[in-house]
């Protein structure tokens, strides 16, 4: 009987927002029993009738309506209730009364999936191995979905990089043995929710309705589906959250309940994307508003968080979605341009909910207290972050990439890479942060290292063994390349994702040597990580660099793996002794990749721009 | 009566170390009433005899012998000591009794110096201008003694950076006009006690004898009157102190009175220089022991602090030198080098014992967090530094420099000045740090940029009106220059110290246009400074720099100073409206320098590479 109820509810929430064809939408568009989040702001929105002098109510056992709150546009209505503890999941009637016949609006009232905690809201941990992915353009499972005649983006055209390419979650699900094959462990997709704009609906950040799944990546259905698949595979799946803005197109800016839910400026402005306003003593208030209010974009619209309708409508959605789709990790977009607090907030009800859950934010700033600042730090202030980790943008641009682009100095290459990680003291947990060599807005590592493949092999060879969350971005694997500005140039298909691809990076048809040894060796390493301990959740030590060459060990009792960095011009001898607190009483040196053997009382000699990851052995 | 004694016991200390020709010496060579610190440890050290089973006893009202310790060096003997309060000041006989004839060892208690806390230990604060200078390089005011026939070095060569040019106190007290009329309030010598050394004694840093004024600067007595010339002139002495390291001819080098009272290593070790090792979590203990416990130079031997008498012998030093010579601010040399505790210890006696006085610490590290973490700062972490300031390398390196001398980008230029600043929260007090353009480690700032006398004159102004202790290296207001590499080139004599001389910078004689205007500029700037309280201890407030447009004020009730450093390569124009939190109210903006004065309502347009100081007027 539980089962049918479940089945049920299961179905009537596939068809929300319209549920039962209602012309009232309702936002949450369904909830479920024995939620810790038991309050819930429902938003009635219609787009003919008026609110005015209407009332919600219900009989239904366990649920209460507290209060009701109104708006400028009447068509809008704000209503607090109360799901008891111990209520029954059901279809709950709420009686709409008032001015003109009563009408009854049907509310899904779910049960919670099974196995929180252990099939999702896992965490994602610097024990898995994350790819990052544009569903657009990784593969096209599914062509019926190409177009959907109801949107406004009709393109559809490979050969540009603002159009739509047609990649959907089949596409993903189909290669799940794929992601297998190179040690990959959890997904992150940039946001799949409905983003229904003329242009540039790539990317995904300007969502226009927030309880929609995009019907071009396949249905709210297909996105349980492939959430399904990755669980029963024993992968995690990543949402990409968006506190800050919405799109252009949505129907808060487009009819919006009252003007202030966004912020809004006499003339358009931007926001200054400098996060320093937000920590600086000496900041000006207006360059502070700005970074914060300003608009990130004029097709995205900021969100005014202060706003506290607006702020439990972004709260519940997230919640929501994690439930609704069986989520593992949360990736929060642009997150130095929200208000704080707000987002402490929207933090601490997901971690509330789902305490094994982890988040990191985009926090793409240039220093490492300004990314500790927006993270779980060391630092006495009145402000302080719950976001337990970043996308660890210092690693990159003060970290692997002077490491392997530029001359040995004092304060300049790898010095610059030892300097950043020596200043992991300012986090309360560093390995909460996610390494990366590059993402969507980021250059391709193969270009910004000039197309050099050993480069590209140091860089895969450090992402998999740094401290921290290793996040692969899609085709990087296999050579991708290409600068940002604009950024599309760095969002091609990933090859062998569409048939007619000539190239193909799963079967390895028309792939160059250098491309399938890259491949080769991300698939070797993320697999080796995969049983590694050390690897996986080891400590760290490092020694100070000597003239490029940088050695530095992950360890625990069980294993010991030494990286050896070659990054000087000339070819480098290893003493084992020089790093006896690591070396000791090991004899043997095998190399991960290539198992050469080296033993650790003789030296062993290292090629200029080499690196090697090292399992030490009795 | 009472001021007999006190010039009796004036004597008798000028006497010291060799109290009335005692074989024996102690140490500290003499002591006073009513301090704080009144427990020492007198090191007792004689050349001749054993102190093997010999006691030393007093009958002193007040004073008390506790406890006596031996070393492995027979002739070296600690003796613990308490000097009661209300003990009467008066030359002290200990009776030194045992084996062979007894024998009485006088030692003075003197009264303290006059006026603690207004003519002396005052603190050097965001208030004042600091000159920086080398004694031996800024002026021979006293050729008698230029060579002395007892020292080691019997250098003097003009032509040469490392021989001994001459340059003493007398040079410095004949020249105080000149400091006041820059509008210099604080002299800092690099240390100028004894370096009995061979060669490279210009610097200072290789201490021979921690109770001696360097004989070829003048005596002690000359020092005290060099000490007296300032306060007389309302102006302020800063002490140069080694907390880390002594000179190879330093006794407790020569003859130690035992082996770990310094650093000991099987063959020379140097330390890394990498500060990174005591705060990163990841660094190996060997990495560290070797930052902390190797040597900076083969010339000077790294002290052991924690060895109980070797910490104590340093940390009583400091005191009785601030004493002894009315001192205002302390700057500690190689900062980062010490044990991290030991110095909390030395600063925590400084400022027990004299509550206005400052510190800064010489932290050339390379990072906002590197430099935080050895100060006061907001840190969360079992290390808690009491070290109020820093010398603020990093407003230099990643500071003025790079806004000078880079284009302007995300990251670089004008722009990294602005994030360096932004960071300031990491301290509890960065207005305590001291800036600066060059010193004698550094290149002089007039190479550094490229010798552009309009970048001269931006630094000079920026130095003036940032937050924080300004300090000018001396010469670089009339545009001495040089790089480091050897260091010896930034340390070239001050022109016109010399009756020789052709050129002469105190008169201007000889002085290039250039030359001149720079140093009027300070003259001017630094005059303005003095009586300028919105420079001397206003708010800092910024705006996010511009394509190289950089304003930002300096502001209190009373006044308001609005900078603006253009650094674009293109004339800007400044619209006083952008920046209305702090130019509202005001209808005239008069350049500090020029007098040009501004139309608040109009706009302004500003040169290339040029800075305006502008007082914001109703």
């Amino acid at each position: 009987m539980k089962k049918c109820t479940f089945l049920l509810v299961l179905f009537l929430a596939a068809m929300a927002p319209a549920v039962l064809g209602q012309s009232i939408d309702i936002y949450p568009t369904n909830w479920w029993t024995g939620m810790k989040m038991n309050k819930l702001q429902l938003l009635l929105r219609s787009t003919s009738q008026s609110f005015e002098g209407k009332q919600l109510t219900t009989r239904y056992p366990g649920v209460s309506v507290l209060k009701t709150h109104r708006f400028e546009n009447p068509r809008y209505l704000a209503v607090d209730v109360v799901i008891a503890p111990g209520t029954k999941p059901g279809m709950i009637p709420f009686q709409l009364t008032g001015q003109g016949a009563p009408e009854t609006l049907q509310w899904p009232l779910q049960e919670q999936r099974k196995g929180k905690g252990t099939s999702y809201a896992q965490g994602v941990t610097s024990a898995d191995f994350v790819n990052l992915m544009l569903t657009d353009r990784f593969s096209n499972g599914n062509p019926s979905n190409d177009r959907v005649a109801s949107m406004r983006d009709q393109s559809l055209n490979r050969d540009s990089m603002y159009l739509r390419h047609g990649g959907d979650f089949q596409g993903i699900i189909n290669h799940i043995d794929y992601f297998k094959s190179m040690g990959v462990t959890a997904l992150w997709l940039l946001p799949v929710m409905e983003n229904d704009r003329p242009e540039r609906t790539e990317h995904g950040y300007a969502i226009t309705n927030h309880y929609k799944i995009d019907p071009r990546f396949g249905s709210a259905t297909k996105y349980k589906e492939l959430s399904d698949v990755l669980h029963k595979n024993g992968m995690k799946l990543i949402m990409d959250a968006v506190y800050n803005h919405i799109g252009l197109e949505h129907f808060l800016e487009q009819d919006p309940p009252a003007k202030d839910w966004m912020h809004r400026w006499p003339t358009y402005t931007q926001t200054t994307y400098k996060e320093q306003t937000l920590f600086d003593p000496y900041a000006a208030p207006s360059d502070r508003k700005r970074m914060s209010d300003g608009w990130f974009d004029n097709i995205m619209p900021d969100i005014n968080q202060q706003n506290p309708y607006m702020a439990n409508y972004i709260i519940q959605n997230l919640v929501w979605y994690i439930q609704e789709f069986g989520i593992d990790g949360v990736r929060i977009d642009t997150y130095t341009y929200s208000d704080l607090e707000f987002s402490n907030r929207c933090n601490k009800a997901i971690m509330d909910e789902y305490p094994n859950i982890t988040l990191f934010g985009e926090t793409r700033v240039f220093g490492t207290p300004n990314q500790a600042y927006f993270n779980t730090n060391v630092f006495n202030l009145p402000f302080k972050s719950n976001l337990p980790g970043s996308v660890d943008f210092q690693c990159l641009y003060f970290g692997i990439i002077p490491a392997l682009t530029q001359p040995f100095g004092w304060t300049e290459g790898v010095n610059k890479l030892y300097n950043t990680l020596s200043n992991d003291w300012l986090n309360q947990d560093a390995t909460r942060n996610v390494l990366l060599l590059d993402n969507h807005d980021e250059p391709r590592f193969f270009s910004v290292v000039g197309e050099d493949v050993e480069k590209q092999k140091m860089g895969f060879q450090w992402l998999l063994t740094c401290r921290g969350v290793p996040q692969m971005y899609y085709g990087s694997e296999v050579l991708l390349k290409g600068f940002t500005n604009p950024d599309g140039k760095v969002r091609s298909d990933f090859p062998g994702g569409w048939p007619s691809d000539q190239k193909n990076a799963f079967t390895g048809q028309g792939l160059t040597a250098d491309e399938r040894s890259v491949q080769q060796l991300v698939q070797q390493l993320g697999t080796f990580r995969k049983t590694s301990s050390a690897l996986q959740t080891g400590k760290y030590m490092h020694y100070v660099p000597d003239n490029g060459l940088y050695v530095y060990f992950r360890y625990n009792e069980k294993q010991t793996i030494m990286c050896v960095m070659n990054t000087d011009t000339k070819e480098r001898t290893i003493d084992f002794n020089r790093y006896a607190e690591r070396t000791a009483g090991f004899s043997k040196a095998e190399n991960v990749l290539s198992k050469d053997a080296l033993v650790t009382t003789q030296k062993a000699t290292i090629a200029p721009m080499r690196m090697w990851v090292l399992e030490l052995k009795k």
